[in-house]
C-alpha cells in the first residue's frame, strides 16, 4: 500500500472540506447566529489536512489505493463534518453527530433529530449542504475515478454505469469532472429556483434543492416537505429527483446532440416503468383513504419517486398507509435509482440484469446447446460483470441481516430492525414503523447508530471499498 | 419435449401415490373412522395414473425433461394427494385442501387448520405421511436423479452436495436409491422407538417421527410438540432433525467406513457451527424470561435446530421472546440445513461458498494479480458453479419479495407477509406475527394461499425446475 500518496489525496480533500464549510459559516452569519461551530472545524481541518498534503509521495496507483484511498476519504470526511455538528451542542451525544454526518454525506437522509425546526439555520444549511455535497462526490466517484482503478474496478463501473460510459465520452477525466459539476449544479440551481417561484422561501427552497441533488432527503422542517403543503413544490421536487435519479451519462448525451440514445438505454425505460407501476399501485392501494385520483396520484407519486431515487423527503406518512403499499415502499427502496446518478440502492441496472440472468438460464435448461448472451442497450454484457453483479446483491443482503440482527438487540419490531438496516444500506432514510416518515432514528442505542451509520458508508460506497478497509492485507506495506 | 416419456413416468408415480395411501387408509380404520377419503382418492389416481403409465415412449430423456417432469410430478403429487383431506369434509375449500397437502409434500409444515386435534386420526396420519414421502422424494431427487440430467443440472447438483457425490460413490442409481431408501426409513424408526420409550403414544411417536424425517413440521397436537411438556421427547426431536439436515452423503460415508472423511466436510463443520452460535446467542437473550440454564438451553436449542432444520416444529412460542431471537430464527430459516439433506432453505453449502466468494473478491482488490480459486473440502469449486449459487440466491430473493408483495394484500402486517413468503419458500412452517409457532395460515385470502402454496414448490424444487414450467419454450414440440 502506498502509505504516503493515500495521505496525500486524504490531506488535499480535508483541506477542500475546510472550504466547503464558508457558505454554512455564511448562512450563520446573514441570521445573526453564531459562526464558531464552523470556525474551529475548519481550524481542526487545516491542522490536519495542511501538512499531510504536503507529504512527499510517489505517484503509484492501483486499484488498492483506489479502493482505499475513497473508503478512508469517506470515513473521514463524516468524522470531520460532523463537528460543527458537535461544537453547536444541538445534539446528544457524539454519535448522534457521527449519526447525522454520514446519513448527510451519504445521502440517506437518516436523521436522529425530534424537534428539526429547533436548531440554527447555519447547521440546518450545513446538514442539508453534505448531501449536496455527497451527492456531488458519488457521481465523481462512480463515474470519474473508478473506470481509472484497473480490472476490478473495471468490473464494478461496467456493472454500475452499463450505458455509455464516460470516460469513452470524453477524453480527460478533468474535463469530464468539470462538465458533471456543470450538469448537477445547473439543474440544483433550477430547482431551487422552481421552488422559490412556487412560494416556498428561498432559504427552504435550496434546503430542499440540495436536498433531492443528493436524493438524500434531509428537511428543515419537521413535517419534511409535507409541512407546506404545497402540490406544485411536490411535483418540482418528484421531477427533479427523478432527474437526479437517472445516469448523468445521458446528461452529456443531451449536451452532445443525442438525445435519441437516451431513449434506447435500457435501465431508463426500466427505471421510468418501474416508477410509473409503482404509482400506479399505490395510488389504486390509497385510493379508499384519500378518495380523490389526484390526492392519491400526488401522495402516491411524490412517495414513489422519494423513494426509489433514494431520497426519503416525505408528504404522506406511509405507515398509515395498507400494507402492500409499505411492502412496494421496501421493494423500491432495494431496487434504488439508475447508476451513474445520485441515487443508492441496488441499483436499476444490476436488477435489470439479473432478471435478464435469470430467464437466460431458464432458456439454457430448455434449450441446452443454445448460446445465449445478456445484452444490454444491444452491446453483450460479459459474464464477469453478471457474476459481480449478483456477488454484490448477495453480499448487499448479507451485510444487512446481519447489521439487522445487531439492530434488534434494541428490541424494536421486526419490521423497525430489517427497515433500518435496509434504507441506510439503501441511503433512502425513511424505513417501517417507529423510522417512518414521521419517526427518526433517535430511539436507537448507540451500538445501532453506529451499524446504522457504518451500513450508509458500505451501501454509498458499494461495500467493496469498505470491506477493502477492512481486510487486513491492506494495511501491509508492500 | 418429449411429452410421451414425461407422461408414462407421470403415470407410473400416480399409482405409487395410491399405493402410498395404504397405510394411512389402515390407521383410519383400525381407529374406526371411515375409509372414503382414501378409497376415492386412490380409485381417482388409478383411473388417471394406470391409461397414463401405459403410454409407448421413446427413451430420449434430456435435462429439459428432467426438470419439467419434475416440476409436474410434485404439482400433481399436491393435488391428488390433497384428495383424502377434501373427501374427508374437514376442510373450509379446496385451496386450503391444496395449501395444506403442498405443505406436507414439500416438507413446509405450515398449516391452515386452526383445531388440529379435531380431525380424524386417518386424516391426521395421512397428513404427517406427505412429510415423510417428501422428503424421501426430495432425497433420491437431489442425490440420485438430478446428476443424470446433463451440463446444467450437473451444476445444480455439484451447488447442492459440494462433497462426496451419490454417484461417485456409487456406480448404479437404482443400487443408491434403495441404500438411500433405508438409511432414511432406518433413521425414522429409530426416532419413533426412542419417542415411544421416552413416554410418547405409537400414534404421536410415528406423527412425529415422519415430522422430523422430512424435517417438515406437522403435528397431530394444536401445541406442537410442546404439548407433550417432554424435554426427552424435545431432545430426541432436536438431535434427529439435525441427523436428517445433514447431507445423506455422510451416511454413504459412514456406511463405508470412512468416518473420518465426514469431519471433513466444510458444509458440515459450518452448518453445527451455526447451530452452535445461534443456539448460544437465543439462549443468552432469552435467559430473561426463562431464569433457568437448562431451561433456556432446552427451548432455545430445540427452537434453533427446529428451523435451521427448516422443520418448524415448536415446544415455545418465539413471538414472545425478544425480537433479536426473532431475527435469528429468520436468518436460520433463509440459510436452511445442508444440501443432500431434507431440510430446506438457501442451503449452508450455498451461503458459505457465497461467504468464501466475496472475501475472494475483496483479495483480488488487494491483490489484484493474485489468482485464487475458492475451495469446498479441498477441492477447486469451479467458477460456473459460484455464479450458478449467486444466481440462485438472488432469484431466491426475488421470487420471495413478489410474493410477500401478493401476500401484503391481505393487510397483515409487514412481518407477516414478508415472514410468510420467506417461510414457505424455504419449506419451514412458522414465521412472524400472525403465522408465528401458536399462530397458523388460515386468515389469509385464497390468493395468498395459492401464492405461497406456489412458493413451497418452488422453494422445494430449487426453483428452476418450475420455472422451466412455467416457460412457454418448454411446452413447444420438438
Amino acid at each position: 500500500m502506498n502509505f504516503k500518496l493515500v495521505f496525500n489525496i486524504t490531506g488535499r480533500v480535508l483541506m477542500i472540506l475546510a472550504a466547503t464549510m464558508l457558505p454554512s459559516l455564511a448562512v450563520a452569519l446573514y441570521y445573526g447566529e453564531s459562526g464558531a461551530p464552523f470556525l474551529y472545524a475548519m481550524l481542526i481541518l487545516l491542522a490536519i489536512g495542511f501538512p499531510l498534503s504536503r507529504l512527499p509521495y510517489e505517484k503509484k496507483m492501483f486499484a488498492r489505493e483506489g479502493f482505499f484511498t475513497v473508503g478512508l476519504i469517506w470515513l473521514l470526511m463524516g468524522l470531520f463534518g460532523s463537528l460543527p455538528f458537535y461544537f453547536s451542542g444541538c445534539f446528544h451525544s457524539i454519535v448522534d453527530c457521527l449519526f447525522e454526518c454520514y446519513s448527510g454525506f451519504t445521502t440517506t437522509g437518516a436523521t436522529i433529530l425530534t424537534d428539526i425546526e429547533a436548531l440554527p439555520r447555519g447547521i440546518l444549511f450545513w446538514r442539508a449542504f453534505t448531501h449536496f455535497l455527497g451527492g456531488m462526490g458519488v457521481l465523481v466517484l462512480t463515474t470519474a475515478l473508478l473506470p481509472f482503478m484497473g480490472l476490478r474496478a473495471h468490473f464494478l463501473i461496467q456493472a454500475e454505469s452499463p450505458g455509455p460510459v464516460f470516460s469513452k465520452l470524453l477524453p480527460r477525466q478533468a474535463q469530464t469532472s468539470k462538465i458533471l459539476y456543470g450538469i448537477y449544479v445547473a439543474l440544483t440551481a433550477m430547482e431551487t429556483l422552481l421552488l422559490r417561484l412556487v412560494g416556498l422561501p428561498w432559504y427552504d427552497s435550496l434546503i430542499h434543492a440540495f436536498s433531492s441533488a443528493g436524493t438524500g432527503g434531509f428537511s428543515n422542517r419537521n413535517a419534511s416537505l409535507g409541512a407546506y403543503d404545497n402540490p406544485a413544490a411536490e411535483m418540482i421536487v418528484a421531477v427533479f429527483v427523478l432527474l437526479f435519479s437517472v445516469n448523468f451519462a445521458m446528461y452529456f448525451l443531451l449536451l452532445c446532440g443525442r438525445a435519441k440514445d437516451i431513449l434506447k438505454s435500457d435501465e431508463l425505460r426500466f427505471f421510468f416503468a418501474l416508477t410509473a407501476i409503482a404509482t400506479v399501485l399505490v395510488s389504486i392501494n390509497i385510493f379508499p383513504i384519500y378518495q380523490s385520483v389526484w390526492q392519491c396520484f400526488r401522495y402516491g407519486f411524490f412517495q414513489v419517486t422519494s423513494i426509489i431515487s433514494t431520497t426519503g423527503l416525505a408528504t404522506a406518512d406511509y405507515m398509515t398507509w395498507p400494507v402492500f403499499s409499505q411492502v412496494i415502499m421496501m421493494l423500491l427502496l432495494l431496487c434504488g435509482a439508475c447508476a451513474g446518478s445520485t441515487g443508492g440502492g441496488i441499483k436499476c441496472a444490476r436488477v435489470l440484469l439479473s432478471l435478464k440472468g435469470i430467464v437466460r438460464d431458464i432458456r439454457q435448461i430448455v434449450h441446452p446447446r443454445s448460446v445465449s448472451v445478456i445484452k444490454l442497450d444491444n452491446k453483450v454484457v460479459p459474464e464477469n460483470t453478471l457474476n459481480s453483479i449478483a456477488l454484490f446483491t448477495v453480499s448487499y443482503f448479507l451485510i444487512s441481516f446481519m447489521a439487522a440482527l445487531v439492530v434488534s438487540l434494541d428490541n424494536f419490531s421486526f419490521a423497525t430492525s430489517l427497515s433500518a438496516a435496509l434504507t441506510c444500506m439503501s441511503n433512502v432514510g425513511p424505513g417501517l414503523d417507529v423510522i417512518g416518515p414521521s419517526g427518526n432514528f433517535a430511539a436507537f442505542s448507540n451500538l445501532s447508530k453506529t451499524v446504522l451509520s457504518a451500513c450508509m458508508v458500505i451501501g454509498r460506497l458499494e461495500i467493496f471499498p469498505i470491506l477493502v478497509l477492512l481486510s487486513r492485507r491492506a494495511w501491509r506495506r508492500t
